[in-house]
This record gives structure tokens, C-alpha cells and sequence, in this order.
């Protein structure tokens, strides 16, 4: 139920902030009230960095994470070993693993992973760019950095024999990690850890 | 910790939101990347919704609730009984009240409420205006509205300390309210029937 609170500008504050995914009508009143409270620059402020992120903010070309310019830092960055490409689904699993300082390698944003109950097949995907990316870039390695789900697993599965035949060593995270976790929360010292111990992807199911 | 995410952009809006009430980093990081996937009038929307909340909203200079106009729609209506004031501690206090659509008359904003403690004292409330409206606006009737807590009490004692010479009848909610629980998370039919059923301030504590 959308209440009204007997002003239009705080009704279309409130409105909007409850769109918020974990933020309801009460919290949205809520933070509609501090900012209300603030000086007049913190919530112009805090109006203004989001437009400004949304309208600035566009997706890197070549690795899909989130860039301000056609190429983003980290593909466009000469420090960064381009033999070495990290699959991910998401932009905030760029965010984590860069911050394990364990990785120098390039990245690839799926954009998600396989789920047909969610209607997300491979087309859906970053996929079929990966592919022309090993050939193309000449990539050494590929590793997969899904979340340890069913869908990351199949995933992982479509995109290895997607990639069986060019020749790439294609790796996946040591399964410290517990499954049925997000990657998110899997604290920075484990997640490093599993990027160094990364095993053939070929080892994690029993091959004849 | 102040992360850095390789954006510019998204580190701003991501610090601007973390400074919204009971939003860390790692759910103001989530809620920026919502809002980069959503279409562009979505975040804009927001955005610009929370600056024109901020830009457009003032408090109305006879009950400090807030408005769009010098006077608020609800001091403005010719329908509220003007004899009867609500005294309440915040803005958010007058949105609950009204949800329970048993109250018909105007609101005093206090803006907090007597704590030595946090270092507020009656001179930082709207006592004095409160008052002064008692008498110029020949109010009949002042209804306690506070939380029932102990600095709510300590302010409910102050305020018809100050107001028993003016004649003017003093009500408290009925405390059908348990002891020590926010205004704003009691249902709405227990504190419709706590507007009702309020009681003349002089008999919640002892006198000869």
C-alpha cells in the first residue's frame, strides 16, 4: 500500500527510495526523513552522485565490467597481465576479487550464469564474446570464478566445452570456498587463497 | 574503510549513500550496482526525487511539521479543529498519527525531546512557540504525544508545568502503549485506541 504523507515531494522521495530492493515503505520514510533532517548540500548531494553515476557509468567493451570510458581501466591498464582472463558473473565479483589483491590478470563479466528456471540460457551471456576473446586476444588461461552454485557449475561445464577446442588451460577456483555461498560474503583471505590454488577445471568432475 | 572501485562515479554515489542511517558499505556498493542495472530514469528518477525532496520542503512556521508552503495542508484545512493540538515529538510522529485517521485536529512539532544527556534542552524544542500558540490561538485542548519513555515523560512534565496557568485541558495517550517500545512501531489500532481513550495529564502520577 503506498501511503500518502501529505506532501507530493516527499510521496515521490519515498516512492522511489521503496524501490530500493531490502528497503520498505518504512525504511524508505525513514531515510526520506534524515535526509530531510541533513543539510540541504548532503541530500542535493547524494541526489545528484546517483543521477551522475547512472548517466556516466556504461560497460567496458571488451571485459563488460563497468567503465567510464568504451575501455575500462583494468583492460586498458599495461600492469595487468593480459594471458590471464578471470570469469565472473558480476561486476561486484570484480569488485571482491580485485580487492584480494591476488589477482593481475584481465576479467570477464558473464552477466550471470545458466539458469533455465530464471529463463537465462547461454545467450543470454557474455558467452559467445569469451569465445571470440581467447581466439582473438590470444588468451593463455582462462579461470572460472562462478559462484560455487548449481547454475555456476553448469556454467562452468557449458563455457569448458565451449573453449575445449582452443587450446586454452582453463582453470577454476580451489573449492575452498562452501559451496552454496555467494562469493560476496566469503571472506578476502579464503578467496585469495582459492585464486592461487586454482586446479584444472578437468579435475573437479571424474574423467575417464 | 573507504573501498575504491576503479570508478570514480560509482565511489561517490557508493560513499554518499553509505551515509544514509543503518546502510554500510557493502549494501550502499549493492545498491548502486542495482540502480546501474535498472534504465537510466530509474536511478535519474531517484536522484533527482531526493534533491527536489531536499530543495522543496520546508516546516511550517506554526506546527514545525514539514511542507510545501509557509503553512501546512493540515494547519491550512478548515476541516481540523483548530482547539485541539497534538503535541508529537518528530515529523514522523504526525505521518503515523494521521494513518490511524482517528485525529482531527492540528500538530505541534517539538523536534525532539528534554535529554540532558544528548544535550538537549528545552530551549532546543519548540516549547516556547508551543505556548505562545496556546494562548494567541485560544487552544482548548493539548493532547501528550510523546514517546513513553523517560525523557518523553520529562518533556510531557515540563510542557504542563508550562502550560497550567493558561486553563488550556491536558491530555496524555492512553498507555495502552508499552513502556519503553518507538511511536512508530505500534499498530495502528492500539494507538487509534490510545488517541481516544487519553486521560487528563494530571492523572498519570500521584497528586494529593
Amino acid at each position: 500500500m503506498i501511503q500518502s504523507y501529505n506532501s507530493r515531494l516527499l510521496d515521490n522521495a519515498v516512492a522511489h527510495l521503496a524501490k530500493l530492493p531490502g528497503i520498505g515503505q518504512k525504511t524508505a520514510l525513514r531515510l526520506a526523513l534524515h535526509l530531510l533532517r541533513q543539510e540541504e548540500d548532503v541530500a542535493v548531494g547524494l541526489g545528484e552522485a546517483i543521477a551522475e553515476m547512472r548517466r556516466g557509468i556504461r560497460y567496458c567493451s571488451k571485459c563488460h565490467n563497468i567503465s567510464e570510458e568504451d575501455i575500462c581501466p583494468i583492460c586498458a591498464s599495461s600492469r595487468r597481465d593480459p594471458d590471464t582472463v578471470c570469469v565472473v558473473e558480476s561486476v561486484k565479483d570484480v569488485l571482491t576479487i580485485e580487492a584480494t589483491r591476488e589477482f593481475n590478470g584481465l576479467y570477464h563479466v558473464l552477466g550471470g550464469v545458466i539458469s533455465p528456471l530464471d529463463g537465462v540460457s547461454p545467450s543470454d551471456l557474455e558467452i559467445d564474446s569469451l569465445v571470440n576473446r581467447v581466439t582473438d586476444d590470444d588468451v593463455k588461461e582462462v579461470i572460472l570464478a562462478l559462484n560455487p552454485t548449481i547454475e555456476g557449475d553448469t556454467t562452468n561445464f557449458y563455457i569448458f566445452r565451449k573453449l575445449a577446442d582452443s587450446g586454452v588451460k582453463i582453470s577454476i577456483l580451489a573449492r575452498g570456498i562452501s559451496i552454496g555461498n555467494e562469493l560476496e560474503y566469503t571472506d578476502e583471505l579464503t578467496l585469495g587463497r582459492s585464486i592461487l590454488n586454482r586446479v584444472p577445471f578437468s579435475n573437479t568432475f571424474s574423467t575417464k
